[in-house]
């Protein structure tokens, strides 16, 4: 379990960790196969906690209950709920994004690098309606912890297909989408009259990697006001998503 | 230095704690009162910690440089960029609340924890144009290094007020703001007609208190697809801002 915090062991294995009440419900609830379950005693303290403990164990997935102390020198929260999961790292498939219904938003990351956006990222995806995520190379593990623990479960339910940029473009121009980056000085995301958008973020702090910006369709951004010169990563995508999915 | 790690230690003295090139510029360039800067001795090898360092010194504030194996002691980050510095906490004044202009927006965060998440509602806030920012009791310290970090600059920029929420609806009612709260059943935010809206974000796992949600005039929220159950925090607030403001 604690080797798989680092991304090496979660590619070698091919497992991820999910921490947290919320977060292994999701995991429990949705299909994908979960290896085995390390509780604290005081997780069935709750009604909660009991209610997931009772799910976990009706689903026959292994179960490991060890007392608060050491359950806590496994957890990577500050406040452990009392619930880690070790799961399968499900299959980055191409098929989600290559046959798109006539109106598609897909989310392509392009080097983020805090889990904690990545996360958010792919949290907003879900609930806007996007068809799915294109993690490239550069972009943080989307099976570390935080960026799991971040996305409250819609990892679990969203499609994140990692490629390098060269053969996810051509993919998603293949589908029909347009390429759009992107950026604060771009379009508002409302004049864009395209059907369907693959939607590039970029790095937290460097933007767009050069490669990405030279073959863009177009820009679109949020138009900025204050002295403000830009807004978070997942803020900025949040209200392009909700721009382009309405 | 250390002990405004702890906002006990930062409400006694009137300081924070700023770090990282792009805040220290943002707060240089300010007009909050800086009182000094810790900065590691490899701090101008770049061109940017170099002009960061030369309008300090222009400014006549104090600094002390220290070999950078010193500095990491110091820092919060995990790869720190050079510099922090101390500087003084603004007043949280009523007066940018109390005569908006005919259209305007307040964000009042509602016992939100993260300061991560309370970072880039400030930065949200400010770039899309909102008066100012009403941080109530239970929420984390404005002030924390973290959300200072987070906020990219825009805690110098946009107005905290610190408050109560019984004082601070009374202010607010009084200036001609109608009290909308943000959650996930709401009205879409475009269908809201007021011209002076305060909108109450609610903490991460909780949403609004009580005392909030029975004094509501309207709930707004963000239509919602997939399984997900909610947006971040951050993300939702960042959509409904934007639809305020546009």
């Amino acid at each position: 379990m604690r080797a798989l915090r680092t991304r090496k062991n979660r590619e070698a294995s091919g497992r991820f960790l999910a921490e947290g009440i919320r977060v292994v419900e999701a995991l429990v609830d949705s299909g994908l196969r979960t290896r085995w379950v390390l509780t604290s005693s005081s997780l069935t303290d709750s009604r909660r906690g009991e209610a997931l403990m009772a799910e976990v164990t009706r689903r026959g997935i292994p179960v490991r209950t060890v007392a608060d102390e050491l359950f806590a020198s496994f957890a990577a929260t500050e406040k452990p709920q009392g619930v880690i999961a070790v799961a399968e790292i499900p299959e980055s498939s191409r098929r989600p994004f290559e046959a798109p219904p006539s109106r598609a938003v897909v989310l392509v990351l392009d080097a983020v690098q805090d889990p904690g956006n990545f996360g958010t990222l792919v949290r907003s995806a879900e609930a806007l309606g996007a068809v799915g995520i294109v993690s490239l190379a550069g972009t943080v593990d989307p099976w570390n912890p935080k960026a799991v623990r971040a996305a409250a479960g819609s990892s679990f339910h969203v499609p994140i297909l990692q490629e390098r940029w060269h053969a996810a473009s051509s993919m998603l121009r293949e589908a029909g989408y347009a390429i759009v980056g992107a950026s604060v000085d771009g379009l508002p995301a409302s004049e864009l009259r395209e059907r369907r958008v693959a939607l590039v973020v970029g790095n937290e702090g460097a933007g767009l990697s050069n490669e990405v910006r030279d073959s863009l369709d177009h820009s679109i951004g949020v138009p900025l006001r204050g002295r403000a010169e830009s807004l978070n990563v997942a803020a900025a995508a949040a209200i392009l998503l909700y721009e382009l999915t309405r």
